[in-house]
């Protein structure tokens, strides 16, 4: 097959352009790739593309495009570019990015599960004192999003001892998990000791993680105070109504990677609160490589005729 | 069944006594509870004891012991006591404490794997700046001792990605798990990236965590220098060669729940060693329900004639 006979794709990711030269080296083999960042670069015969917050010229400069692929996780940048055209958007569905998500929740919930905040303060001040840390099974984690991610977490929650429960959209059936549907929200509050966020950012999560939410999660279970964990996106968190959480007590601790505004601001609460583990938007982060390889597949699916997977639904916004 | 039939049983456990009594409230029923703290009570008629680091005279004052259970996890401090009957000794095997321990390896495997102590230093500084943090499946856990709670650990430990591979002093067949014998020592240590100390302690593994240990982990793994994880006793341990391995960079972090002399002196480096997490021998702690549950059923195999379960082997030391 030569160059020309396989459509060629234009990258636009934010990422290093030395990691995404270095994938680039082993990938997309036999196809043109164009560089949207070289404004020289005529983009017009490209069929793909590979977006992430992308100049608002980029699809005048590229009007033959038929396949979208985000370049990240998470869609809700990409739905929000000026001048999207109705194309297919293919999202990042991969081992990888699933494997490493389940091993920072998992970390999350046993670190609130046996104290980790209050033991790091006892090993400040130099405290050998044992707290009271209740067994996982005493302890209801709920997983708010049941996509490919909040599965994978359930499932291994589950293992590691945990009581398990999940919410979405839709009803899912996940094995040996209680699942409860859009319309059962308060039956799965009531239940929940610790809630995991791993929803996508669209028009009806924007803001979910608010007081009235927080005030509905179990209170008096094994860890006498409700815990909150987000991986999903920070524009589904009201960050005052979770630091009045926080500090009236109807939460007891969090676990935040995902903020209203990233990097999070210096002056911000979080950083200093005890019982609040912080990280940098790194729960999962998403490979050059494995970026390229996903879509391949995609691309070939398409020039064969087979359908597209992981396609987003523009109505539902994920 | 009269109150005679039954054995009567010692307890001399080293827990508060109102939580010993809570338990026994359901607990035992049909036996005669004789409290060895009691210095006027008459022991001569007990067949069974609870020990934990007893008094010197108990076994004078009770001379009709047919079975020691050990108060805890851990056999090494009952071996030690001097008078010892040769009597069986039954260990406390117990789903919970064996569950409660995987909850405890997973979660330092993951907060080192996952660069929690230098996310906790950033912080507390405020800095929001993701760190090179490998994927499970990049390191290798190697779990020395793979017994009741090294076994549950390991398959956990796979599950969340890691790979794995383990030690004990007779060969041993874990599903999907490489395992050495004693003899493979050096080979094992070579291929470990996170070491996590699951060992009795025994004449042979009394300061088996040395300096010499410690210089054969792989170095140059995905982590950089390997991290050192003990939640089995502390004697294990040779403390100055670990805290020279940590200031040297020959060992990159470490977790300890066990100590050479516990409570940890107020004075040891490791309490504010940035790399280092201390936490005072609570990965598993016996419960004291399950302590007389587990007992009662070995009792009644010893009453009915059946051989008991998980009798210390004093050749082996445990
Ligand atoms: N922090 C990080 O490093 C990081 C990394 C990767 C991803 N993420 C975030 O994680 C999100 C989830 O990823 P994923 O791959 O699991 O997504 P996914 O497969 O699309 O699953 C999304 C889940 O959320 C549910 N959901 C969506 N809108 C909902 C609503 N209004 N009410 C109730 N449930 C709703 C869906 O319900 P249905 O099952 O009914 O469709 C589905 O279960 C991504 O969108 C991204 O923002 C963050
Ligand atoms: N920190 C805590 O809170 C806590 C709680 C509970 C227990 N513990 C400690 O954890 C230890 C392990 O518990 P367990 O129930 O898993 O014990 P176990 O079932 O008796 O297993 C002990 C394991 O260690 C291996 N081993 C013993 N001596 C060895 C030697 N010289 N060389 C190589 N391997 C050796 C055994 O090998 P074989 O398989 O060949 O016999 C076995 O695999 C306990 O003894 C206790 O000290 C600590």
């Amino acid at each position: 097959m030569q160059l020309s006979d396989k459509g060629a794709v234009i990258i636009d990711l934010k990422f290093e352009r030395r990691d995404v030269d270095q994938a680039l080296a082993g990938s997309l083999a036999g196809r043109q790739v164009l560089h949207a960042s070289d404004k020289s670069t005529d983009l017009s015969s490209a069929s793909y593309a590979f977006l992430w917050k992308p100049d608002p010229d980029l699809f005048q400069r590229a009007p033959n495009l038929k396949i979208l692929f985000s370049g990240g996780a998470g869609v809700d940048s990409i739905l929000a570019t000026p001048g999207l055209p109705d194309i297919p958007i293919v999202r990042f569905v991969d081992q990888s990015l699933t494997t490493r998500m389940s091993e920072w929740v998992v970390l999350q919930c046993l670190s609130h599960l046996r104290q980790v905040p209050a033991y790091l303060v006892q090993q400040r001040s130099r405290t050998w004192r044992e707290i009271s840390q209740p067994e996982a099974r005493e302890l209801t984690v709920g997983v708010m999003g049941l996509g490919v991610l909040g599965q994978d977490s359930a499932r291994k929650l589950k293992i590691m001892g945990f009581n398990v429960i999940g919410w979405s959209r839709t009803a899912k059936t996940v094995e040996s998990i209680e699942t409860y549907d859009a319309t059962e929200l308060d039956a799965f509050l009531a239940r929940t000791d610790i809630l995991v966020g791993l929803l996508p950012l669209t028009d009806e999560t924007r803001g979910i993680f608010n007081a009235s939410l927080f005030s509905k999660l179990r209170q008096g279970g094994a860890l006498g105070t409700p815990v909150f964990i987000n991986a999903g996106r920070g524009g589904s968190q009201v960050e005052k109504d979770l630091i009045s959480a926080l500090e009236s007590g109807t939460l007891g601790g969090a676990s935040l990677d995902v903020f209203e505004r990233e990097p999070l601001s210096s002056d911000s609460p979080f950083w200093s609160m005890d019982n609040v583990i912080v990280t940098p938007h790194a729960a999962s982060a998403s490979d050059v490589r494995a970026l390229l390889r996903n879509a391949e597949v995609q691309m070939e699916r398409f020039e064969k005729g087979e359908p597209l997977q992981h396609v987003v639904d523009r109505a539902t916004g994920y």
